[in-house]
């Protein structure tokens, strides 16, 4: 099968996982559900949860307890996504060329949404429990999740980023929202994936650095194409960094060093993944995913 | 010593307990640090940690693994006051005398204090797992805490009761609302403790029952207190039902019904508690703060 193909098949694997595990509609809260469901189904490349799978079986994992974890890990960069939209904060109207969460049910209903989905996420990765696996895996693979998320993760680039918008921001606190906001889900999903399969503190170790570098190429192509990219294969608006005056890493160092820089961190990556072993047909799909991910068009 | 001497020094344990896992304030994120801070140091009672707390030793639990479930359930707390008080929501300016979050910290930073408190909230639960106990207690405990608190739980109360506001509802979604809205995490503490303290399962459901009385008990004090309280007492407005054209239970059953049946539902508790045995000096203390939430004035 070739790389489009088995993507597609990924993609679609990682959909249905995370679609089991969104909750049903019950008699006084299906227009929460219903928002939830909504939020989640809207779309999006199902990253997160290929990787960690990916990742998984890298390290010969072959059950089904990394399934709870994709679905929490793609369960909260949606509720991200949804909050980041909202009037308050970057007040978009659509993302993924369909209406956002606010948009389509209102604010006050985006806002609990949102909220459902973060405690769906968890109330979904404890579910780990239930399957026949290691609980000290799990119990490792819940403490990257909170840490990889929370205050010291995502929702600190997150944070720092809404408080600084505007602002002129210095190199230290441009890094520091990179690696938070968008980093920090990208490692974590690698490194979950690793953790549930058994493996030890440095392979660990080594995972988060790969990802580091694929989260920060990953970053530096987004604020690329928000810039040279399609409005129409992006399905939002683009320029918005810069009618926003915002400090990118393609502001400072410009468009043909930014393009090198992503290759550079790209290879940078895939050698440290050559480091760690594992299985052979993953890592060549991984190599396959990384070079997709930093040359995408959308 | 007497009652309130005695919770006076239990809710200022839980309080320090609490502070103990807030996050410290990093280069980076101090502003959500600092909001988030803010949050839950702006007061309240500290009922659920100190009912958890209570919980964990009336069935011999000693150790310190329920500390971190007690500041994760007053987090957990915080964080959907912090949401409800919300502009989009119920719009308030003033909670317990002084100002929500959003008013002192605008909304952007309000929504992600609040995320940030729940993520907090399940990050130090997990955190549970680094003391000296049982892994399966703690898991037992992570599973009550997610069901109790998610949309099947406290959210998906709070999402009836703000899509419903200012219709005409009928009883069932009513007692739904006051069961999750309120109940859940009432409920769910009484759980936890007794979980951690590795009661069994049959045990942990008359715990629930009693839980559940004690949070309707405490529900309908609530909507006493909001037509006849004193604003002063309370630190917010009174009336808002009414104003909102709001169904309570005491606007169906009328006052005086719905004081017998808050001692009712009390006394039911106190006798369900009585079945599990358990250690008497705590199970005099629960009696006498049965009583006290459900004849409080604010």
């Amino acid at each position: 099968m070739n790389f489009e193909d088995l993507m597609k098949a990924k993609v679609s694997e990682a959909d249905k996982i995370t679609d089991g595990f969104l909750p049903l509609s019950g008699r006084f809260n299906s227009e929460l559900t219903e928002a939830m469901n909504y939020s989640v189904k809207a779309g999006g490349k199902r990253l997160r949860p290929v990787i960690m799978m990916s990742f998984y079986r890298l390290f010969g994992g072959s059950g089904k307890v990394v399934e709870p974890f994709m679905a929490a890990m793609e369960m909260l960069h949606t509720y991200s996504l949804v909050h980041d939209d909202l009037p308050a904060i970057d007040n978009d109207d659509y993302r993924r060329g369909v209406y956002t969460t606010h948009k389509k049910y209102g604010e006050a209903l985006a806002v609990l949404a949102g909220d459902g989905l973060l405690h769906q996420a968890y109330e979904t990765a404890v579910k780990a429990f239930d399957y026949e696996a290691d609980n000290d895996n799990v119990i490792k693979a819940l403490r990257i999740f909170a840490d990889k998320t929370g205050v010291n993760g995502m929702l600190g680039g997150q944070a720092a980023d809404v408080v600084n918008t505007g602002k002129i921001i210095d190199d230290d606190l441009m890094y520091y929202i990179y690696e938070h906001k968008t980093g920090a889900l990208i490692e974590g999903s690698m490194m979950i994936g690793a953790a549930l399969a058994g493996a030890d503190d440095d392979c660990i170790e080594t995972v988060r650095k790969t990802g580091s570098l694929i989260g920060l190429a990953f970053q530096i192509k987004d604020d690329l194409l928000d810039i040279y990219g399609s409005e129409k294969a992006l399905g939002k608006p683009v320029n918005s960094d810069s009618r926003n005056n915002k400090k990118t890493y393609v502001t400072v160092n410009g468009k043909d060093k930014s393009q090198a820089d992503i290759l550079r961190f790209t290879e940078e990556a895939v050698s440290l993944l050559d480091t760690v072993g594992g299985n052979e047909e993953e890592r060549i799909f991984l190599r396959q995913l990384f070079k997709y991910l930093t040359s995408r068009n959308s």
